[in-house]
Formats: C-alpha cells, sequence, structure tokens
C-alpha cells in the first residue's frame, strides 16, 4: 500500500476516512445529502479529508475520500492533494470548507441541502432579511458563543445565521461566505439563500451536533411560521425562590 | 474490574446500563434527543443510572452512564456518585429525574426536545394557558391514573399535563417541577415552555410508553391546532345494544 | 416442549407466531401502533394469533403470542385459548379481529392509531360525516373489489370506508364494526372515530399491503385538506389513440 | 442452474438482480413504493430487469425478477421474456419503462407513488396547468441538461417536468408519455397526474439521484405553496468580486 492509501485506510472507526462515510450515511436518512447534495469535511491536523463530488452520500467508502494538506494547499496557488480517488472530481464546496478551517480553526465542516434550511432563507427572502434570529428557546444551548470563546449560548440569547445569496457555481460562494464569517464573527453557521447551509465546529461532534440543533430551530421556526408564532420573543426571565427571596430581603 | 465499574457492566440488555443507550439511540431516531438535548435516567431500587451530558444520544455506550445512590444524596448535602465516567459531564437534569425518583417513586424518567412539545407550549403561551388539556382520543388510554392509583385513564377522561416556564438553567426547573407534580399530583408528565418535556413512569416500560403516547397526542394536537380542530371535545357516550335494551326495558 | 408451546415455536419466518412480532415492529417504525396502542392478528385455518394486549410492538417476541381455536371459540361461550403466555393479558382488539376473521373470512387483521386515520375521521366529524371517500388517485388500485368478488378497484372507482364512533371500551366496538360490515359488505377497512382503523385481507400480504394503501390515502388526504383539493373529483376518462379512432370510425 | 436463472444469480451486489430489490427496499423506506406500488427497472444492454407487479417492495428478492430481451421484444409482437419468476405477474409498468430504454436510451427507470408528487399533480391541476416548473433552487443542478447533451442544469436554469392525465389502465400511458417525451426531449422525469412519477437517467446511479431531487423538489414545492412562495422567482444573478471590478473597469 502506497503512502497515499494509507491515508484513507484504517480499522480505527473514528479516522475521518470511516468517519466521513458514516456521517454522510447518517446525514442521508435526515434528508440533507439527497441526490449527491451536501457534504461534509474533517480536518486533522494538516490533512483535510472531503468526501468527492456527485457521490451518493449514504453509499460512500473511505477510498472515494480526498486528501489534501492545507498549509501546502494555502502556501501555493492551486490545492494540494495528498491522496485522490480513481473515479471522482473534487467538491466544489472545497473551498468553503477551507474557509472554515482557515479562518475558524475548525475541526469538521457539514454541508446540507435541509430543506427547513431552505425553506427559512426563502421566508426571510420574503421579509427581505439576511438573518436568521430566534430567541428562548431551548436548543439555542446547543450553540457555542464564538469563535475562541468558551461556553454556550443560554436559553435567552438570540442564535443570529447569516444568509448568504446563492451563485451559479458553488465555488463562487466562498468570497460571501468570508464576508459572513467577518461580519458575524462568532457565528458557526452561514445560511445559503434557496441553498441550504454550511455549519462547522471545532471537532467532528461539534460540529454534527451543532448542525442537528440547527436543523431542528430550522423545522421548528418553519413550523412556528406556519402557526403564526414570531422567532423572536421579549420572555421574562424566570425568577427562583432565592432569587426571589433575596429581592425580598432587600427591600 | 473494580467494584465501580461493575455498576455498569452486564451481559443483560436489560440491565439499567445497557438500556440507556439503547433507548437513547431509539429515541434520536423519533427527533426528541437531537444534537445532545433531552435524556433519561432509570432507578434500580437506590441506584440511578444516568446519561451524562452533553453526549450524542446514539453513540452512548454503557461506560459513559454515572450511577447514584438516591438514599446517599438525599442524606447528604451533595449527590453521591457510586460510579463516574471519565470524561464527561454530570447531566444538568439530574436533579429533575430525582424529582421524579423521590417524589413519585417513579423507576424511569425520560426528558425529550420533541419539537411536538415545544410547539404545544408555544401554542399555549399565545393562549396564556399553563396546562394541555385533551380528551375524547383513544391513546389516552396509554396512561395511568396517577400516583399510586390503579388502571388507566379512560377513552373519555381528559388528559392534563401541566407546562412550567423555562429557567435560563436547566437545574433551576426543579422547584417549577416539584411545584408542578404537587398541584397535579397524578400527572406522568411535565411539558416545560419553548423546551421540551419530562415523563416518567413506575418503570422503564411505563415511562417509555407514556412518553410515546404523549408525544403522540402532541404531534395529533398540533395537527388538530392546524385544522381548527379543538383539542377538548363533547362527545356524546355510545351506547351498546345492551345498554339501549336495558333503558328501554327500564321505561 | 408442551404442545401449546409447539404453536408459536417455528423456524420459519413466515410462521404466524414469527410473523406478527416482525410486523409489528415495521409498524412501530411507520407510527402506527405508538406506545402499546393497535395490533395485528393472523388466523391459520382454525388458529388465531393475538398479539398481546399492553405490549411494546417493535420489542415483541413469538413467544408472547396468543393462539386461540376459532371453531371452538365460536361453539362455546368464552374463547377458548390453544396457547398464552405467562404474563400478558389478552388483547382488547380480540373480538373485532374474530369480527373479520368470521363474518370476511379474513386471514389477517391489522389495528393501527396512524394519527392520518384519527385526523381522517375528524376533518369527517366536523362535517357531520361517517364514510371517508376518495376517488380518482392511482393508489386506489391497491383495494380489492370487495368481499368473494375478484379483482381489485379502478383509478375511477371511490373508496368508501365507513367511520364508527368509538366506544369507552374497546371490546364494545365490535357491534358498531359488525353493523359497518353488513352496511358496506365490500369494505376492507372500519375508521373508528378519535381512534384509529382496522383492515383486513384474505391473507398477510392483502391486509399489510391494504393497510399501507390506506394509509397513504389518509395522508395524503389530510394534505389535500390543507391545500384545499377536495377528496372526490369528477375526472374525464382518458381516452387512448385506438378508442379515439374508433369513436372517428364511428361517426 | 439452467440458462435463465443464471440471468437473475449474482453475487455481485451491483448485479441488476441484486441492485433492484435493494433500491426497492430503500424506497420503500422514502413511501415511494408504499402498498406495492411504484416499481424500477435497469436495462443492462439487451437485457431488461424489471420488478413484478403485486410484489411488496421492500421484501423482494431477485428471483422475482423478470428479465426480457429489448430487442427481440421490439422487433417482434409481443414481449420476449428470457427470464419469468414462478408465481407473479409482469408489471404494469413494463411498456412504460421501456419506453424511457427504446426512446431515451436510459439505463434505469424508477416509478414512484411519492405523495409528494401527487400532491404537486393536484396543486397544477388547481391552476389547470399540465408542467411542474420551479427554478432558483440548487437542487436543480441534480438534474441533467437533457438527452445527449453533456453537463447538468445550473441555478438560475427552470427545470421543467411535463405532466400527462392519469388512464384507467397503467399500460395505456405509454402513448401519452411517449408524447410527453416527444414535446418535452430534455425531460428525465414525467408526472402522471393523481399517480405518481416515471424518472429515469442513464445509469442506475443518474435515475436514483435524478428520484431524490425530484422528490425533494416536490416537497419543497409543497412546502412553498403552504408558505405562498411561488415556484418561479425572478432572482438577480449575483456578481463576484471579480465580475464587480471586471465590470468597473470597463466604465
Amino acid at each position: 500500500m502506497c503512502d497515499a492509501e494509507a491515508l484513507v485506510k484504517s480499522d480505527n472507526s473514528d479516522h475521518p476516512a470511516n468517519m466521513i462515510p458514516a456521517l454522510c450515511a447518517k446525514f442521508w436518512t435526515l434528508g440533507w445529502v439527497t441526490g449527491t447534495g451536501g457534504g461534509c469535511s474533517i480536518r486533522d491536523d494538516d490533512h483535510v479529508f472531503i468526501a468527492p463530488s456527485g457521490v451518493q452520500k449514504e453509499l460512500m467508502k473511505p477510498e472515494d475520500i480526498y486528501v489534501l494538506s492545507l498549509s501546502r494547499t494555502l502556501s501555493s496557488s492551486s490545492r494540494v492533494y495528498l491522496r485522490s480517488p480513481a473515479s471522482y472530481k473534487p467538491s466544489q464546496c472545497t473551498p468553503l470548507f477551507l474557509a472554515a478551517f482557515t479562518k475558524r480553526q475548525a475541526g469538521c465542516c457539514i454541508h446540507t441541502h435541509s430543506h427547513w434550511a431552505v425553506l427559512v432563507t426563502l421566508i426571510l427572502e420574503g421579509r427581505g432579511e439576511s438573518v436568521f434570529e430566534i430567541n428562548n428557546i431551548e436548543q439555542i444551548k446547543g450553540f457555542g458563543k464564538g469563535f475562541e470563546k468558551t461556553g454556550n449560548l443560554g436559553y435567552h440569547d438570540t442564535l443570529r445565521i447569516p444568509v448568504i445569496e446563492n451563485t451559479a457555481h458553488e465555488e463562487d460562494l466562498t468570497e460571501f461566505l468570508e464576508e459572513a464569517m467577518d461580519k458575524y464573527p462568532d457565528t458557526y453557521a452561514v445560511l445559503v439563500r434557496r441553498h441550504g447551509v454550511y455549519v462547522w465546529g471545532d471537532n467532528v461532534h461539534k460540529a454534527k451536533t451543532q448542525c442537528e440543533s440547527l436543523d431542528y430551530l430550522f423545522q421548528l421556526a418553519v413550523e412556528m411560521k406556519q402557526l403564526n408564532i414570531p422567532w423572536i420573543s421579549d420572555i421574562p426571565k424566570v425568577k427562583t425562590r432565592r432569587e426571589r427571596e433575596a429581592e425580598a430581603a432587600q427591600q
């Protein structure tokens, strides 16, 4: 086995080349990567593992995975692949995944075509808006506070996910994704109008659970819209007995 | 194997340390524990088995489980863990599970973030109401009549599930959950506004089937709302032939 | 192994005692038998195999199954069980299943709590109606023409499923189910208001595929209602080229 | 093993006789082939493999598959089967699958009863329309540009899927399907009013991923309708930085 092939061969189910097919198979059942749409990339130090373009996501195998050197790609004018599958093309999502890895030191980035995400961007389009905002929902706690910050968002915090307009060619999204990252430095996701969402995290666990929480919130938001319930509310903070007693003692 | 580890090692699939991962994996497919949300705890006599915080629920393993002594925890000022996993934190749901075990002698308590539960609390919020009420639906028979009572609710009975407001910190919910238990002594569940639901039962079977029945009713209730069908109805009791004949004979 | 136990022990996956657990596990994933609701019975000549009451349907095992003699039950004043599980109670659905076996010579009867079925009965209740009618949908072809008739319904035929009112006790439904069978002799299903549906067929294959087709139609009907599309339509029959040419030749 | 049986026996999971059952089982979980509805056919050079009529799609086995010679069927007045299963009838979809193979050189054709497809035809019926049109949705890129053309549709392109009226007998659809293929030579799918959809592709991969993408779009279209969002929009093309700079330089 030559060195390049060793990059995608491992008995460890946590190895990125095994993880990406397992994750994509799970995402397929969730409707996130229907019809070869969407994708997933994992960064292991300098190695970036990427699902190829046009593959049926629930049937992917470790040998289908590209491996790219992040540092050598950044210091050269084109992508440096350490390992390429025989019969595929690189994913058009590649520069978008790289943006999450280089600008946010992410360890994993997931791209879904979830129709909840698409519907949220369509609802916002009807309002002329380019940021999804929701607060006072417990699942918001599933998100970190932001880049290089510790801890998670709280129940009363407003989760904000910027929306960028879709481009004819997926690679052209990169500059707009980077702009959105600059404008919303603490976001872990960017919605793409009429297309889907990019979600990242420090590692696979965080990217995947943030992606799940976000899809949960998008679905809830669409259902709230159908029931005429606003996404942003002004809910008074509940006071515990101790807080009420402390207040009473002060007066 | 030291004593502590023996608490979560068993070949018996019904052992709580095997049961919790199996249940949580099933709940994940139902959308109840998305993105590390929700949880599950089983009490076996004095031993309380609890899923840890922040774990991907469909990937949990027996060795991830905490075991706590109920009696020693109750008689001391802090929780007494008989066994703790190496790399997790205790669930914030712990005091809420303990409330079900101590105040209701429950054998199992399940916490879901089911979006049907959340939507029901949002619909009720719009009406300024804090109790979910539904009657004349067959699935209501899936609930016991209440604490220390025998038998189940009937088709014409009204199922009432109180709603408590969500707190910024999950542990702070405990006093309000306990208050709701006191106010509705026969309930097997408490809804948490914009958050989810806690459901318990005398054993795993009852907690799980009541949780399923309740999620079924929440989903039905949301769909009824979308079709403008009220949750509470006044349906005349159907008389059987024998009852009609008996009435005729009396007149 | 005593004779009674032999009735539920077989290596053949098509044996009713193996079939019922396999079917019920599948039905659970479809949301038909949530929270111990619903059930399934298979008749093999004189032997009637029935899932017990109150069991988690996706966890059922062959040894949980009751076996009843149909002829001996009919000729006596009470049910004659040839084999009973140790720790369960007979299903309250038993007399309803028996009605399908005796009045319609069915080989299998399925009872679901599918919320699509319940919603259809609720929509009809709002209109003061007691029969579900739909026509001009391809899936209608999935139904047989009726008892002792050969062939299936056509695309333009109207499928009619009667609705009976729910009773406080499930067994009391029997007389109303039988009445509905008498009034609609060709139906393979009876809806129960606010409860679910009973579907039968000559054998497991027919009962199961008719139950699937019906659930498909109930779901479609609810979605049509939400889009203001009527269930009954007057669609002109499409003429094939040959028919058009034949007509032209005649004129 | 006689020659005919060898046609459906292979250890290769990519063999059409193994592929069709695997695909159909997957389609069953997607709700595409409920209650024996729908079907699938694969062409391997001159051999056409077809699922039989009336089979439970998730239970199909390689030995249930028909094999037909395409050339000998075309040059004779009736279908020439090289291999027939013992206990089934040929699918009524057969002439429709053959149309895709002969008129479009397709390698695989899938027929679903997906209720999203049916709902789209019902919404269009209400508008008196016979073609489904959608643009400016990323998933549109999942479709090839058309017969004997290379490349895929773009984001801003309009996907057009013709709708034909359903006939009482499925085989009678053939002439209308062929008419639609002639009128829309680049379509890879034809919707059938109140029935479902036929989707094909050069090979299994393309037929299946186009079918998934189409079902995704049908579902999205129904949800857009419920939210009053039109299917056709006039979205300005986003200009990249380079395009904006080039324009500025020209002025």
